[in-house]
Protein backbone atom coordinates (compact mmCIF):
# COMPACT_ATOMS: atom_id res chain seq x y z
CA UNK A 1 0.00 0.00 0.00
CA UNK A 2 1.38 3.26 -1.15
CA UNK A 3 0.84 6.39 1.46
CA UNK A 4 0.92 10.05 0.30
CA UNK A 5 1.04 13.27 2.48
CA UNK A 6 2.52 16.02 0.46
CA UNK A 7 0.66 17.87 -2.11
CA UNK A 8 3.41 17.86 -4.92
CA UNK A 9 2.79 14.41 -5.24
CA UNK A 10 2.61 13.75 -8.90
CA UNK A 11 -0.42 10.75 -8.49
CA UNK A 12 -2.11 12.93 -5.74
CA UNK A 13 -2.12 16.40 -8.19
CA UNK A 14 -3.33 14.33 -11.32
CA UNK A 15 -6.54 12.86 -9.08
CA UNK A 16 -7.48 15.84 -7.74
CA UNK A 17 -7.73 17.52 -11.16
CA UNK A 18 -10.21 14.89 -11.93
CA UNK A 19 -12.66 16.59 -9.84
CA UNK A 20 -12.91 19.46 -12.66
CA UNK A 21 -14.64 18.00 -16.20
CA UNK A 22 -11.98 19.49 -18.39
CA UNK A 23 -9.54 16.91 -16.69
CA UNK A 24 -12.31 13.93 -16.75
CA UNK A 25 -12.58 14.67 -20.63
CA UNK A 26 -9.37 14.67 -21.28
CA UNK A 27 -7.95 11.18 -19.13
CA UNK A 28 -11.32 9.66 -19.18
CA UNK A 29 -11.21 8.90 -15.60
CA UNK A 30 -13.89 10.13 -12.38
CA UNK A 31 -13.93 10.28 -8.75
CA UNK A 32 -17.00 8.37 -6.91
CA UNK A 33 -16.81 8.82 -3.28
CA UNK A 34 -18.51 6.46 -0.61
CA UNK A 35 -17.96 2.81 0.23
CA UNK A 36 -20.79 1.68 -1.48
CA UNK A 37 -18.86 1.80 -4.67
CA UNK A 38 -16.86 -1.56 -3.57
CA UNK A 39 -20.21 -3.29 -3.97
CA UNK A 40 -19.86 -2.97 -7.73
CA UNK A 41 -17.95 -4.96 -9.72
CA UNK A 42 -16.75 -2.24 -12.20
CA UNK A 43 -12.45 -2.20 -11.27
CA UNK A 44 -11.28 1.15 -9.74
CA UNK A 45 -7.68 2.32 -11.12
CA UNK A 46 -7.48 3.65 -7.55
CA UNK A 47 -8.96 3.02 -4.13
CA UNK A 48 -7.90 6.05 -2.11
CA UNK A 49 -8.77 5.34 1.63
CA UNK A 50 -8.48 8.40 4.48
CA UNK A 51 -5.51 7.85 6.94
CA UNK A 52 -8.56 7.93 9.72
CA UNK A 53 -10.62 5.53 8.30
CA UNK A 54 -11.42 2.36 10.44
CA UNK A 55 -11.35 -0.06 7.69
CA UNK A 56 -13.52 -3.00 9.41
CA UNK A 57 -13.31 -6.80 8.26
CA UNK A 58 -15.72 -6.85 5.39
CA UNK A 59 -14.30 -3.31 3.88
CA UNK A 60 -11.30 -4.88 3.95
CA UNK A 61 -12.33 -7.87 2.02
CA UNK A 62 -14.18 -5.83 -0.32
CA UNK A 63 -10.90 -3.78 -0.97
CA UNK A 64 -8.65 -7.33 -1.42
CA UNK A 65 -11.32 -8.08 -4.22
CA UNK A 66 -9.93 -5.46 -6.47
CA UNK A 67 -6.16 -7.05 -6.75
CA UNK A 68 -5.90 -4.63 -9.67
CA UNK A 69 -6.56 -1.40 -8.53
CA UNK A 70 -3.80 0.56 -6.71
CA UNK A 71 -4.41 1.20 -3.20
CA UNK A 72 -3.21 4.46 -1.11
CA UNK A 73 -3.55 5.59 1.81
CA UNK A 74 -3.91 9.52 1.82
CA UNK A 75 -2.96 11.79 4.85
CA UNK A 76 -6.32 13.25 6.07
CA UNK A 77 -5.36 16.93 4.69
CA UNK A 78 -4.68 15.81 1.19
CA UNK A 79 -8.22 13.16 1.39
CA UNK A 80 -10.25 16.01 2.56
CA UNK A 81 -8.91 18.20 -0.31
CA UNK A 82 -10.52 14.84 -2.47
CA UNK A 83 -13.33 14.49 -0.85
CA UNK A 84 -16.74 15.77 -1.52
CA UNK A 85 -18.53 15.26 1.53
CA UNK A 86 -19.17 16.61 4.60
CA UNK A 87 -19.34 13.28 6.47
CA UNK A 88 -17.18 11.49 3.96
CA UNK A 89 -16.62 7.70 4.61
CA UNK A 90 -12.95 8.11 3.77
CA UNK A 91 -13.21 5.95 0.37
CA UNK A 92 -12.75 7.66 -2.94
CA UNK A 93 -12.19 5.67 -6.12
CA UNK A 94 -11.00 6.44 -9.65
CA UNK A 95 -12.16 4.52 -12.53
CA UNK A 96 -11.54 5.22 -15.96
CA UNK A 97 -14.24 5.45 -18.36
CA UNK A 98 -14.32 4.67 -22.38
CA UNK A 99 -16.02 7.32 -24.59
CA UNK A 100 -19.05 5.33 -26.27
CA UNK A 101 -19.76 6.96 -30.26
CA UNK A 102 -23.27 7.33 -32.06
CA UNK A 103 -22.88 4.24 -34.11
CA UNK A 104 -22.31 1.23 -30.63
CA UNK A 105 -26.54 2.93 -30.05
CA UNK A 106 -28.93 0.30 -30.60
CA UNK A 107 -32.56 -0.27 -29.36
CA UNK A 108 -34.86 2.06 -27.56
CA UNK A 109 -33.12 5.04 -26.25
CA UNK A 110 -33.45 8.00 -23.87
CA UNK A 111 -32.49 11.79 -25.03
CA UNK A 112 -31.85 14.33 -22.60
CA UNK A 113 -32.13 17.86 -24.28
CA UNK A 114 -30.00 19.87 -21.70
CA UNK A 115 -30.93 18.32 -18.48
CA UNK A 116 -28.99 20.58 -15.84
CA UNK A 117 -28.94 19.07 -12.70
CA UNK A 118 -26.69 16.83 -11.42
CA UNK A 119 -28.97 15.14 -9.08
CA UNK A 120 -31.50 14.88 -12.00
CA UNK A 121 -29.40 13.00 -14.30
CA UNK A 122 -27.68 10.72 -11.69
CA UNK A 123 -31.77 9.62 -10.74
CA UNK A 124 -32.50 9.19 -14.45
CA UNK A 125 -29.15 7.10 -14.82
CA UNK A 126 -30.41 4.89 -12.17
CA UNK A 127 -34.38 4.56 -13.53
CA UNK A 128 -33.33 4.09 -16.86
CA UNK A 129 -30.85 0.97 -15.73
CA UNK A 130 -33.80 -0.29 -13.42
CA UNK A 131 -36.29 0.34 -16.57
CA UNK A 132 -33.76 -1.63 -18.50
CA UNK A 133 -32.65 0.87 -20.87
CA UNK A 134 -28.98 0.50 -22.05
CA UNK A 135 -28.74 3.90 -23.95
CA UNK A 136 -28.76 7.61 -22.97
CA UNK A 137 -28.51 10.54 -25.13
CA UNK A 138 -27.61 13.44 -23.53
CA UNK A 139 -27.49 16.58 -25.96
CA UNK A 140 -24.77 19.10 -25.88
CA UNK A 141 -25.06 21.34 -23.05
CA UNK A 142 -25.69 19.14 -20.55
CA UNK A 143 -24.76 18.20 -17.24
CA UNK A 144 -21.66 16.26 -16.94
CA UNK A 145 -22.82 12.39 -16.70
CA UNK A 146 -19.06 12.10 -14.22
CA UNK A 147 -19.89 15.09 -11.99
CA UNK A 148 -19.00 13.53 -8.43
CA UNK A 149 -23.04 14.39 -7.39
CA UNK A 150 -24.43 12.47 -10.67
CA UNK A 151 -22.04 9.47 -10.16
CA UNK A 152 -22.98 9.28 -6.65
CA UNK A 153 -27.05 9.88 -6.99
CA UNK A 154 -26.92 7.21 -9.93
CA UNK A 155 -26.25 4.41 -7.05
CA UNK A 156 -23.49 2.32 -8.94
CA UNK A 157 -26.32 2.39 -12.04
CA UNK A 158 -23.39 4.52 -14.38
CA UNK A 159 -21.73 1.34 -14.87
CA UNK A 160 -24.80 -0.47 -16.34
CA UNK A 161 -25.59 2.36 -18.67
CA UNK A 162 -24.03 3.36 -21.72
CA UNK A 163 -23.82 7.71 -21.68
CA UNK A 164 -23.80 9.79 -25.28
CA UNK A 165 -22.34 13.42 -25.64
CA UNK A 166 -24.23 14.43 -29.18
CA UNK A 167 -24.32 17.21 -31.41
CA UNK A 168 -28.55 17.80 -31.52
CA UNK A 169 -28.14 18.04 -35.60
CA UNK A 170 -26.14 14.86 -35.60
CA UNK A 171 -28.36 12.99 -33.43
CA UNK A 172 -31.48 13.85 -35.62
CA UNK A 173 -29.77 13.09 -38.47
CA UNK A 174 -28.88 9.75 -36.81
CA UNK A 175 -32.16 9.05 -35.71
CA UNK A 176 -33.77 9.87 -39.56
CA UNK A 177 -31.73 7.65 -40.86
CA UNK A 178 -32.58 4.44 -38.53
CA UNK A 179 -35.76 4.95 -38.65
CA UNK A 180 -36.11 5.72 -34.93
CA UNK A 181 -39.63 7.24 -33.44
CA UNK A 182 -38.76 10.55 -31.79
CA UNK A 183 -41.68 11.15 -28.65
CA UNK A 184 -41.16 14.20 -26.92
CA UNK A 185 -42.52 14.79 -23.44
CA UNK A 186 -43.72 18.39 -23.65
CA UNK A 187 -45.75 20.48 -21.07
CA UNK A 188 -48.47 21.70 -23.96
CA UNK A 189 -51.73 21.56 -24.72
CA UNK A 190 -51.83 20.28 -28.59
CA UNK A 191 -49.94 16.89 -27.05
CA UNK A 192 -51.69 13.32 -26.65
CA UNK A 193 -51.78 11.40 -22.94
CA UNK A 194 -48.73 9.37 -22.83
CA UNK A 195 -50.88 6.55 -21.58
CA UNK A 196 -52.35 7.01 -25.48
CA UNK A 197 -48.79 7.00 -26.69
CA UNK A 198 -47.95 4.38 -29.57
CA UNK A 199 -44.53 2.76 -29.74
CA UNK A 200 -42.80 2.46 -32.80
CA UNK A 201 -40.05 -0.15 -33.65
CA UNK A 202 -37.45 1.36 -32.36
CA UNK A 203 -38.06 4.73 -29.96
CA UNK A 204 -36.30 7.72 -28.61
CA UNK A 205 -37.90 9.45 -26.11
CA UNK A 206 -36.77 12.97 -25.32
CA UNK A 207 -36.68 15.20 -22.45
CA UNK A 208 -35.81 18.70 -21.81
CA UNK A 209 -33.98 20.64 -19.70
CA UNK A 210 -35.79 21.82 -16.52
CA UNK A 211 -36.38 25.29 -17.49
CA UNK A 212 -36.97 25.83 -20.83
CA UNK A 213 -38.20 22.19 -21.78
CA UNK A 214 -37.10 20.52 -25.19
CA UNK A 215 -35.44 22.45 -27.95
CA UNK A 216 -37.71 24.26 -30.52
CA UNK A 217 -35.66 21.70 -33.14
CA UNK A 218 -36.02 18.82 -31.39
CA UNK A 219 -39.50 18.90 -30.61
CA UNK A 220 -40.66 19.83 -34.67
CA UNK A 221 -38.67 16.53 -35.69
CA UNK A 222 -40.77 14.37 -33.02
CA UNK A 223 -42.87 11.99 -34.75
CA UNK A 224 -45.29 12.51 -31.07
CA UNK A 225 -45.69 14.58 -28.91
CA UNK A 226 -46.67 13.71 -25.38
CA UNK A 227 -47.81 14.92 -21.98
CA UNK A 228 -47.89 14.10 -18.74
CA UNK A 229 -51.13 15.31 -17.50
CA UNK A 230 -51.07 17.35 -13.96
CA UNK A 231 -54.47 16.58 -12.06
CA UNK A 232 -53.79 18.75 -9.11
CA UNK A 233 -52.09 22.39 -9.08
CA UNK A 234 -48.74 21.44 -9.35
CA UNK A 235 -46.65 23.81 -11.51
CA UNK A 236 -45.02 20.76 -13.17
CA UNK A 237 -43.25 17.69 -12.64
CA UNK A 238 -39.94 17.02 -12.13
CA UNK A 239 -37.85 15.88 -14.74
CA UNK A 240 -36.36 12.81 -13.28
CA UNK A 241 -40.22 11.80 -12.46
CA UNK A 242 -41.56 12.89 -15.42
CA UNK A 243 -38.73 9.94 -17.14
CA UNK A 244 -39.37 7.69 -14.76
CA UNK A 245 -43.22 7.64 -15.59
CA UNK A 246 -42.75 7.38 -19.02
CA UNK A 247 -40.14 4.64 -19.55
CA UNK A 248 -42.07 2.43 -17.14
CA UNK A 249 -45.09 3.33 -19.33
CA UNK A 250 -42.97 2.44 -22.29
CA UNK A 251 -41.97 -0.51 -20.72
CA UNK A 252 -45.35 -1.41 -19.65
CA UNK A 253 -46.55 -0.99 -23.88
CA UNK A 254 -43.21 -2.72 -25.11
CA UNK A 255 -44.53 -5.74 -22.46
CA UNK A 256 -48.02 -5.26 -24.04
CA UNK A 257 -46.18 -6.00 -27.76
CA UNK B 1 -41.36 48.05 7.43
CA UNK B 2 -39.71 47.15 10.37
CA UNK B 3 -35.93 46.75 10.42
CA UNK B 4 -34.30 44.21 12.91
CA UNK B 5 -30.95 44.27 13.63
CA UNK B 6 -30.73 43.32 17.48
CA UNK B 7 -30.18 38.81 17.81
CA UNK B 8 -32.13 39.85 21.41
CA UNK B 9 -35.11 40.87 19.19
CA UNK B 10 -38.30 39.17 20.20
CA UNK B 11 -39.95 38.48 17.01
CA UNK B 12 -36.14 36.87 15.41
CA UNK B 13 -35.63 35.30 18.48
CA UNK B 14 -39.22 33.40 17.55
CA UNK B 15 -38.73 32.95 14.43
CA UNK B 16 -35.38 31.12 14.70
CA UNK B 17 -36.65 28.51 17.06
CA UNK B 18 -39.31 27.23 14.01
CA UNK B 19 -36.12 25.81 12.10
CA UNK B 20 -36.33 23.24 15.02
CA UNK B 21 -39.45 20.82 14.60
CA UNK B 22 -40.24 20.76 18.59
CA UNK B 23 -40.95 24.67 18.18
CA UNK B 24 -42.56 24.01 14.60
CA UNK B 25 -44.93 21.89 16.07
CA UNK B 26 -45.40 23.88 18.95
CA UNK B 27 -46.17 27.10 17.53
CA UNK B 28 -47.67 25.75 13.95
CA UNK B 29 -45.50 27.38 11.64
CA UNK B 30 -42.52 26.69 9.33
CA UNK B 31 -40.32 28.44 7.61
CA UNK B 32 -39.68 28.68 3.90
CA UNK B 33 -36.65 30.45 1.91
CA UNK B 34 -36.67 31.84 -1.71
CA UNK B 35 -38.35 34.21 -3.90
CA UNK B 36 -40.10 31.46 -5.72
CA UNK B 37 -42.70 31.31 -2.57
CA UNK B 38 -44.02 35.09 -3.14
CA UNK B 39 -46.19 33.33 -6.35
CA UNK B 40 -48.18 31.22 -4.31
CA UNK B 41 -51.58 32.17 -3.11
CA UNK B 42 -51.04 31.47 0.25
CA UNK B 43 -50.57 34.22 2.76
CA UNK B 44 -47.27 34.11 4.92
CA UNK B 45 -47.18 35.57 8.30
CA UNK B 46 -43.94 36.94 8.21
CA UNK B 47 -42.23 38.19 5.11
CA UNK B 48 -38.27 38.55 5.99
CA UNK B 49 -36.07 40.53 3.45
CA UNK B 50 -32.24 40.32 4.07
CA UNK B 51 -31.34 44.62 4.09
CA UNK B 52 -28.70 43.98 1.68
CA UNK B 53 -31.89 42.50 -1.44
CA UNK B 54 -32.07 44.23 -4.16
CA UNK B 55 -36.11 44.22 -4.27
CA UNK B 56 -36.97 44.88 -8.23
CA UNK B 57 -39.87 46.01 -9.07
CA UNK B 58 -41.80 42.59 -9.58
CA UNK B 59 -41.30 41.13 -6.64
CA UNK B 60 -41.96 44.26 -4.87
CA UNK B 61 -45.24 43.79 -6.44
CA UNK B 62 -45.52 40.27 -5.20
CA UNK B 63 -44.64 40.99 -1.65
CA UNK B 64 -47.32 44.09 -1.60
CA UNK B 65 -49.86 41.69 -2.61
CA UNK B 66 -49.54 40.45 0.84
CA UNK B 67 -51.04 42.75 3.01
CA UNK B 68 -51.79 41.35 5.87
CA UNK B 69 -48.14 39.65 6.35
CA UNK B 70 -45.90 41.44 8.42
CA UNK B 71 -42.95 42.71 6.69
CA UNK B 72 -39.36 42.79 8.39
CA UNK B 73 -35.71 44.34 7.19
CA UNK B 74 -33.25 42.14 8.67
CA UNK B 75 -29.74 43.03 9.18
CA UNK B 76 -27.46 40.55 6.76
CA UNK B 77 -25.29 39.14 10.14
CA UNK B 78 -29.36 37.98 11.17
CA UNK B 79 -30.80 37.21 8.09
CA UNK B 80 -27.63 34.62 7.30
CA UNK B 81 -28.24 33.00 11.12
CA UNK B 82 -32.12 32.47 9.64
CA UNK B 83 -30.85 31.30 5.79
CA UNK B 84 -29.98 27.89 5.23
CA UNK B 85 -29.03 28.09 1.65
CA UNK B 86 -25.82 29.04 0.58
CA UNK B 87 -26.59 31.47 -1.80
CA UNK B 88 -29.39 32.98 -0.55
CA UNK B 89 -31.95 34.79 -2.71
CA UNK B 90 -32.65 37.31 0.24
CA UNK B 91 -36.49 36.53 1.01
CA UNK B 92 -37.60 33.98 3.85
CA UNK B 93 -40.80 33.55 4.77
CA UNK B 94 -43.09 31.92 7.75
CA UNK B 95 -46.25 30.39 7.53
CA UNK B 96 -48.84 29.01 9.59
CA UNK B 97 -49.99 25.80 9.58
CA UNK B 98 -53.10 23.71 10.59
CA UNK B 99 -52.95 20.45 12.19
CA UNK B 100 -55.29 17.67 10.05
CA UNK B 101 -57.00 14.76 11.98
CA UNK B 102 -57.56 11.18 10.58
CA UNK B 103 -61.64 12.16 9.83
CA UNK B 104 -60.64 14.60 7.37
CA UNK B 105 -59.25 11.84 5.65
CA UNK B 106 -61.50 10.89 2.25
CA UNK B 107 -61.12 9.34 -0.97
CA UNK B 108 -57.42 7.52 -2.22
CA UNK B 109 -54.79 8.45 0.01
CA UNK B 110 -50.66 7.53 -0.17
CA UNK B 111 -49.09 5.94 2.79
CA UNK B 112 -45.44 6.95 3.57
CA UNK B 113 -44.39 3.92 5.94
CA UNK B 114 -41.41 5.95 8.09
CA UNK B 115 -39.67 7.86 4.83
CA UNK B 116 -36.45 9.33 6.38
CA UNK B 117 -35.35 11.63 3.27
CA UNK B 118 -36.27 15.20 3.30
CA UNK B 119 -36.08 15.50 -0.35
CA UNK B 120 -37.76 12.27 -1.13
CA UNK B 121 -40.80 13.38 1.24
CA UNK B 122 -40.64 16.70 -0.72
CA UNK B 123 -40.82 15.17 -4.57
CA UNK B 124 -43.41 12.75 -3.06
CA UNK B 125 -45.91 16.04 -1.75
CA UNK B 126 -44.96 17.75 -5.12
CA UNK B 127 -45.67 14.51 -7.35
CA UNK B 128 -48.70 13.42 -5.37
CA UNK B 129 -50.21 17.05 -6.17
CA UNK B 130 -49.59 16.62 -10.04
CA UNK B 131 -51.03 12.85 -9.89
CA UNK B 132 -54.67 15.10 -7.99
CA UNK B 133 -54.01 13.29 -4.78
CA UNK B 134 -54.84 15.53 -1.86
CA UNK B 135 -54.23 13.55 1.79
CA UNK B 136 -51.06 11.99 2.49
CA UNK B 137 -50.64 9.62 5.38
CA UNK B 138 -47.24 9.51 7.49
CA UNK B 139 -47.08 6.93 10.22
CA UNK B 140 -44.68 7.98 13.44
CA UNK B 141 -40.88 7.94 12.82
CA UNK B 142 -41.06 9.80 9.09
CA UNK B 143 -39.42 13.07 8.17
CA UNK B 144 -41.16 16.47 9.35
CA UNK B 145 -42.66 17.73 6.16
CA UNK B 146 -41.99 21.43 7.50
CA UNK B 147 -38.56 20.32 7.61
CA UNK B 148 -37.09 23.21 4.96
CA UNK B 149 -35.48 20.97 2.78
CA UNK B 150 -38.46 19.04 2.16
CA UNK B 151 -41.05 22.74 2.10
CA UNK B 152 -38.48 23.60 -0.78
CA UNK B 153 -38.47 21.15 -2.77
CA UNK B 154 -42.06 20.45 -2.76
CA UNK B 155 -42.14 23.41 -4.95
CA UNK B 156 -44.98 25.18 -3.59
CA UNK B 157 -47.19 21.70 -3.69
CA UNK B 158 -46.73 21.46 0.53
CA UNK B 159 -50.11 24.55 0.16
CA UNK B 160 -51.84 21.66 -2.02
CA UNK B 161 -52.13 18.70 0.24
CA UNK B 162 -52.71 18.00 2.95
CA UNK B 163 -50.44 16.13 5.71
CA UNK B 164 -50.95 13.64 8.56
CA UNK B 165 -48.78 12.06 10.83
CA UNK B 166 -50.74 9.37 12.76
CA UNK B 167 -49.79 6.15 15.02
CA UNK B 168 -49.57 2.71 12.74
CA UNK B 169 -51.88 1.12 14.71
CA UNK B 170 -54.70 4.30 14.50
CA UNK B 171 -54.17 4.17 11.04
CA UNK B 172 -54.75 0.66 10.61
CA UNK B 173 -57.94 0.35 12.46
CA UNK B 174 -58.93 3.58 10.40
CA UNK B 175 -58.68 1.89 6.91
CA UNK B 176 -60.27 -1.33 8.26
CA UNK B 177 -63.25 0.42 9.26
CA UNK B 178 -63.74 2.87 6.67
CA UNK B 179 -63.07 -0.28 3.80
CA UNK B 180 -59.90 1.06 2.40
CA UNK B 181 -58.25 -1.65 0.21
CA UNK B 182 -54.39 -1.71 1.78
CA UNK B 183 -52.20 -1.73 -1.71
CA UNK B 184 -48.35 -2.36 -0.39
CA UNK B 185 -45.27 -1.47 -2.55
CA UNK B 186 -42.51 -4.03 -1.94
CA UNK B 187 -39.52 -5.35 -2.94
CA UNK B 188 -40.21 -9.36 -3.22
CA UNK B 189 -41.32 -11.81 -5.23
CA UNK B 190 -43.97 -13.31 -4.05
CA UNK B 191 -45.75 -9.59 -5.02
CA UNK B 192 -47.85 -9.01 -8.81
CA UNK B 193 -46.33 -6.46 -10.73
CA UNK B 194 -47.70 -2.98 -9.97
CA UNK B 195 -49.67 -2.60 -13.73
CA UNK B 196 -51.72 -5.60 -12.63
CA UNK B 197 -52.86 -4.17 -9.52
CA UNK B 198 -56.78 -4.13 -8.99
CA UNK B 199 -58.30 -0.80 -7.07
CA UNK B 200 -60.89 -0.90 -4.69
CA UNK B 201 -63.46 1.14 -4.10
CA UNK B 202 -60.96 3.58 -1.66
CA UNK B 203 -57.43 3.06 -1.89
CA UNK B 204 -54.32 3.27 0.01
CA UNK B 205 -50.75 2.90 -1.41
CA UNK B 206 -48.05 2.45 0.63
CA UNK B 207 -44.24 2.85 0.29
CA UNK B 208 -41.66 2.84 2.84
CA UNK B 209 -38.72 3.53 4.38
CA UNK B 210 -35.67 4.02 1.90
CA UNK B 211 -33.85 1.10 3.96
CA UNK B 212 -36.23 -1.47 5.28
CA UNK B 213 -39.39 -1.01 3.46
CA UNK B 214 -42.39 -1.07 4.87
CA UNK B 215 -43.14 -2.68 8.21
CA UNK B 216 -44.30 -5.87 9.21
CA UNK B 217 -47.34 -5.15 10.48
CA UNK B 218 -48.61 -2.92 7.73
CA UNK B 219 -47.59 -5.59 5.34
CA UNK B 220 -49.41 -8.21 6.88
CA UNK B 221 -52.67 -6.19 6.79
CA UNK B 222 -52.34 -5.55 3.11
CA UNK B 223 -54.90 -6.69 0.38
CA UNK B 224 -52.47 -6.72 -2.12
CA UNK B 225 -48.80 -6.54 -2.47
CA UNK B 226 -47.47 -5.06 -5.99
CA UNK B 227 -43.82 -4.84 -7.12
CA UNK B 228 -42.41 -2.35 -9.38
CA UNK B 229 -40.04 -4.82 -11.62
CA UNK B 230 -36.37 -4.42 -12.36
CA UNK B 231 -35.41 -5.05 -16.17
CA UNK B 232 -31.85 -3.74 -15.80
CA UNK B 233 -29.25 -4.68 -13.13
CA UNK B 234 -30.22 -1.51 -11.18
CA UNK B 235 -30.60 -2.81 -6.91
CA UNK B 236 -34.12 -0.16 -6.97
CA UNK B 237 -35.55 2.52 -7.39
CA UNK B 238 -35.78 5.65 -5.36
CA UNK B 239 -38.95 5.65 -3.18
CA UNK B 240 -39.70 8.98 -4.61
CA UNK B 241 -39.58 7.75 -8.20
CA UNK B 242 -41.35 4.49 -7.07
CA UNK B 243 -44.19 6.10 -5.53
CA UNK B 244 -44.67 8.88 -8.52
CA UNK B 245 -44.82 5.51 -11.16
CA UNK B 246 -47.20 3.75 -8.66
CA UNK B 247 -49.50 7.16 -8.03
CA UNK B 248 -49.68 7.67 -12.08
CA UNK B 249 -50.30 4.30 -12.61
CA UNK B 250 -53.33 4.20 -9.79
CA UNK B 251 -55.07 7.63 -12.35
CA UNK B 252 -54.45 5.75 -14.77
CA UNK B 253 -57.03 2.61 -13.55
CA UNK B 254 -58.76 5.34 -12.08
CA UNK B 255 -59.83 7.03 -15.92
CA UNK B 256 -60.21 3.75 -16.74
CA UNK B 257 -63.18 3.59 -14.19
Amino acid sequence: MIYIDSKENNTFKKIKKYRTKKYRDKEKRFIAEGIKFLDFDTVPEYILIDEGFLCDKTTSEKIKKFSESIIITLSQTLFSQLSSQENSQGIILVYRYEENYINMIEDNIIVLDRVGDPGNLGTIIRTADAAGYRDIVLTKGSVDCYNEKTVRSTMGSIFNVRLYYIEEEVLLNFLKEKEYKIISTILSDDCIPYTEMKLGEKNAVVFGNEGSGIGENIVNNSDEKVIIPIYGTAESLNVAMACGIIMYKCRELENLK
